[in-house]
């Protein structure tokens, strides 16, 4: 580029994305669900896209930072796959480093490991209900500070460019401002959740870990067409919410440890009274990883082990769960692009609302991915 | 680029968009609302985002233009942020300097100043009632010719480049036909809807200034599902819609001046009769602004009044609208991509259906706005 | 590019798109209608987005190809031209040449010569009705093995390149399994579909001509939604959907002939019992073409004559169809990237469900599209 011509559109930004196609090989009941997962857990042997996705980004001025997030498997009315919004944000950095700055937008909230690490490079093939059940797609519409020190900021990325499955660069330190009734939703309160995270990756010999603590407050409304006819609630549908995590990482080098644990209170489905309460919540996971590499090809088995007991906000009724799954699959990269996932589940869920008071299901899923990234 | 190779596909065009993220700092009545303005007009402090588009866009022969831009940020069944289409049209020229286009689909209709000018480039977070009633979005679907002189073309373009918030290159003299039901609706007769319109861009000194006179008529046709039941109307619900706008803008240089006015008919709500019927409407507005450049920072501060006497057919009953506004605010580009407005607006509006026959409603909104140009 | 630099994102993949406008200058039937053609068949002389896509795709590695594409042409809940997915797949070559390919994901299926072809290139404006009622948007998701030899993918390529309105490269031989309720549908058994297919472009001297025979077999769910109250179906609402079709193709130097016909079984409303049963279906088409090139202009006048008699599994009640349509028509490219099509249709339709079990509709529709590839 000489200096008398301006850049050309094409490098002041870059375009990239991912299809992930899934096929439910088995599913031994069909009244097992977990809509939060994957809504092709319904009984059938069948493909399912679960993300399809475009990503525009770019450091287009030196303080100056977008991403701009399309997703193609969004259901709407008369089908599945439409385009509908996952990130829309921008990153205005205060210094010459960017090591301060100010988030504003549609973007992920810094609560959870798991739900800030890319579905990309995700292991198990759906997060956690423990963690995620705080936000449904991970997002929300609001105002973020960040910082972090240069050498921090090199280090979040490397750990997802080395193929050790970072959680990408939410900061060291995080404060953030936002709707609370998550991503895509209009706002129903005047009230804004407030959200805190700390993080702290570091290298210890040959190995690298990083704990975490963050927590988030704030009123969640019950939107209308989430409650069931004969449903009682508070008078305004507002319900405290409000978590706290701890997170430990050891990086796969070669053997990973991933472990997230969170507490808290938020809206659940009583059905002694047939309303819905402010109740305690509690719930997280524990995974173990190998990474082989061999020639070019990468291979990651895995085991996780996850518990959840609280309301999904979220649901009808914000439905009452207790979930017990136990899971294990590995994750083989054959070429540059492609990634395989098989994972067999062990599942015991009771999810209850209004017309499902009793609802336990247990079941068995053998599923497989194939994700091509380009 | 070598003679024998053909171009690639990133030299024909280039992408890019812009995402603009609002935030209600305040708004005394949570019961004034204006859907055609911003569908976060409900008393509620909290993000919303208005605007996140992405422009392909290109001269791909020497004849022949295109333009396609989706939106992310429309609603529809279960939430917000789904992709729709504003933009999907191409020109053809007639003559080596394309002096004379023919424009084919979905694009701004060349009526109002204000309404061709993007809204990335205007200084009010929203457009005027009396201009925007014309048509909601802006823009329906037809063939369009415009003719424009090399220079004037230039100029037009020039308008925008320098930052003096010009509307964009709509032709000195337009005239086009068009489906007349707005854009991304079906239409629903056989008649097409007229509009013509000349400007005449100048300078005059160190000044630039530019007259404009347009008008449209047509059929339209009230959509079923926008009738409440109860409310009479014509037999076939079609009624007369045709409009006359004068435009004059004095570019800021540094002082600057933006005024419309239109007078016309079209369905309204009649509250004494339940019925839509076709009635006289009027409204503009005139806004006063100055340009300060500091480096390579711009600040505009500005100001509005604007007033609209008549039906809005978009939206329910064809509301009866009777509105009295004034805002002032300010426009600050800290950096180039980066563009953030503060404005507080003084609210009177009167909007009337079937449902809610009386109401009247006043407060005042303090609303920032965050953009990012890609 | 340097060895030592990666490449750069936009010479790993391509954009690129088309725009169809079509308007609808003469309809002498408004009770005449086509669903699955062109939602804008119904009396009104207007305009009418049938297309705008994006298309990004590239071999990104030696083995992997990958192509995605929305269309923002869709339907939602409020309004026309949403964006939703057409294709989302990967090709996965097990050689060097890529001979042997597994393809992933939602795409077309390999089954008529008009449903592969784009519609881009397409000569009339809509597919038959005998064919193209297998596969509404003539794709589904799934998985499917594809052969083909150099030297054939190399042809396939070139009789779309040349302008000769191929149907691209589906393999020589085509194996697959797929869901079977179509695009953008959740799958409702949990039974596949299989489809194959064979086909052998071969020079004749100066001409080329391309026969091939395919088939496929599935259970087809007729969806809840799609059924009128009142319409007897089997227990499970399952359906056998079973076709053959054996395709002809004499590619125009200068002039040439497209004929395809299928025969099968497949769920039919039965306005005698007012259930939806497995009846029989067969239906088919010949166009004959003429290539007319001059200087960089082409033209390419046509005639088609098709004939249906079945039910279409996608409508309400599986509406029983029985269509004779004759169709004449001229495209004219008189630039790059520009294509004008107008196409006048004389047309006999029976289509019948149980809301309107006595319904034959016979009509002539003048129609012109616009349509432009960037």
């Amino acid at each position: 580029q000489s200096d008398t011509n301006p850049p050309k559109w094409y490098d002041t930004f870059s375009l990239r994305g991912y299809i992930q196609v899934r096929y439910n090989a088995f599913q031994s009941n069909p009244d097992l669900g977990c809509d939060q997962c994957d809504k092709s857990w319904n009984g059938n042997s069948s493909f399912f896209i679960r993300r399809a996705r475009l990503v525009f980004s770019g450091q287009i001025g030196k303080q100056v930072y977008f991403y701009f997030q399309p997703d193609f498997a969004a259901s709407g009315s008369g089908g599945l796959n439409f385009g509908q919004l996952k990130d829309a944000y921008f990153d205005f950095g205060f210094d010459p480093e960017n090591e301060y700055r100010i988030r504003v937008g549609q973007t992920k909230i810094p609560y959870g490991f798991e739900n800030m690490q890319s579905s990309s490079v995700r292991l198990p093939l759906d997060r956690s209900d423990g963690i995620n059940s705080a936000f449904t797609n991970e997002r929300d519409l609001g105002a973020f500070f960040y910082w972090a020190p240069k050498e921090k900021r090199a280090m979040l990325k490397q750990l997802v460019d080395a193929g050790l499955k970072g959680s990408g660069d939410y900061g060291i330190f995080a404060l953030g401002v936002f709707n609370g009734q998550t991503s895509n939703q209009l706002d129903q309160n005047n009230a804004l959740h407030t959200v805190a995270r700390v993080t702290w990756p570091m290298k210890i010999g040959n190995q690298i870990v990083e704990p975490s603590i963050q927590g988030y407050t704030g009123q969640f409304v019950m939107p209308k067409g989430q409650i069931s006819s004969g449903v009682k609630t508070a008078a305004d549908r507002s319900y405290l919410d409000q978590r706290v995590a701890a997170t430990f990482v050891l990086y796969p080098k070669p053997f990973g440890i991933q472990a997230e644990f969170n507490v808290g209170k938020g809206p659940e489905f009583n059905k002694q009274t047939d309303s819905i309460e402010v109740q305690n919540l509690k719930g997280g996971y524990v995974m173990m990883s190998y990474l082989l590499r061999k020639d070019k090809q990468v291979i990651m088995p895995f085991v996780r082990a996850q518990y959840y007991d609280g309301g999904k906000k979220h649901e009808l009724d914000a439905r009452s769960y207790k979930v017990n799954d136990f899971e294990f699959g590995v994750e083989w990269q054959p070429v540059e692009h492609l990634e395989l996932v098989g994972g067999y589940t062990f599942s015991k869920r009771r999810y209850e609302d209004y017309a499902l008071p009793d609802n336990y299901q247990m079941g068995n899923l053998l599923r497989l991915q194939a994700q091509l990234s380009f």
